[in-house]
């Protein structure tokens, strides 16, 4: 999908041209394994993403682990650094092939000084990402990661059709070999 | 602090009556102890608080877990059930006597159709209780209980003051005999 559809789809608006929109985007094609952002950089963009599949990564110790995947039809963004505008502590990297319409932070701030419409957006967009922030926060307050593993196979099955195991693991915040021993559990309780 | 002052501080605005607000906002004083919002019940309001302490916890397995304080001059809601309108999987109580402002929904969504204002304040608040949540959810990823008790004394040093241990202790999601150890290995680590 386009931006311009999803803006149609979620807010009831009736764009027919991107000269409608109150910030231009561009397209962008992104190769496999590209960083699109990375640890330190200032974000400077909002994507949206056509097709393809985006990770984000934090480091910790030499440690890395994952934020989030992000699926056609969604933004991806080191929103903290974007709205501060201070270094990201993420790195985003391609991980497949993808094709992302790119939103330009100047852009975006002029937008939001008059315009109803980019502040709508703005609120609204936030809202739904503050909601999965929250939703996820809950989780790791009072979910085992045996729980928050079920839980990804019932919601979000995309992730697991697609994303390979120890890419799961560090979404969980959990070794790979807990997941090893989560999957034979889960496949015990199932079979018996 | 009220709420046409905190206004006025954040947003360059020069607010001098309540009646410039896009909404209308009522004092409220609430006792120690008071559930302003419960589990399964929608949430109406959101509330600036101008002084006193609400905490925010959730339940899972019968046991319950503190999602964070809220102190004078910050907002307090439910927000996922304020934004989508369903039930609440968070309860609100006052720990302390509290004196507050309540927003109510009905007028909150009112001033989003037509205000400019509204929306701007809107999505610039709900911009930085999503960095709040983000931040959370990263240090659950990546830093142990240990770090975080840690960065909790450095950060922010009313909770340290203010709340009794063992509810710190449901903040960080760990047992109060976890925290105990956490707090005797660091005082070593500092007079040693």
């Amino acid at each position: 999908m386009n931006l311009l559809n999803f803006l149609n789809n979620h807010f009831n608006t009736a764009f027919t041209s991107e000269d409608q929109l109150p910030f231009r985007s561009t397209p962008r094609s992104i190769a496999k394994g590209t960083i699109i952002t990375d640890y330190s950089k200032i974000e400077k963009h909002i994507y949206f993403i056509n097709s393809g599949i985006f990770q984000m990564t934090i480091q910790h110790d030499l440690e890395e682990k994952i934020i989030d995947f992000y699926f056609a039809d969604s933004f991806v963004c080191a929103y903290t650094s974007f709205i501060r505008q201070t270094p990201s502590d993420v790195r985003i990297t391609a991980l497949t092939d993808c094709m992302v319409e790119t939103i330009y932070y100047d852009e975006v701030q002029a937008a939001y000084k008059e315009s109803l419409l980019a502040n709508k957006l703005g609120r609204v967009l936030t809202e739904q990402i503050y909601m999965i922030k929250s939703s996820r926060e809950k989780d790791f307050l009072i979910k085992s990661a045996e729980e928050r593993y079920a839980e990804l196979i019932a919601r979000r099955p995309d992730i697991i059709k697609l994303i390979p195991g120890y890419k799961i693991a560090q979404y969980l915040g959990i070794k790979p070999e807990s997941l090893s021993r989560i999957r034979k559990d889960l496949a015990i309780r199932i079979t018996h």
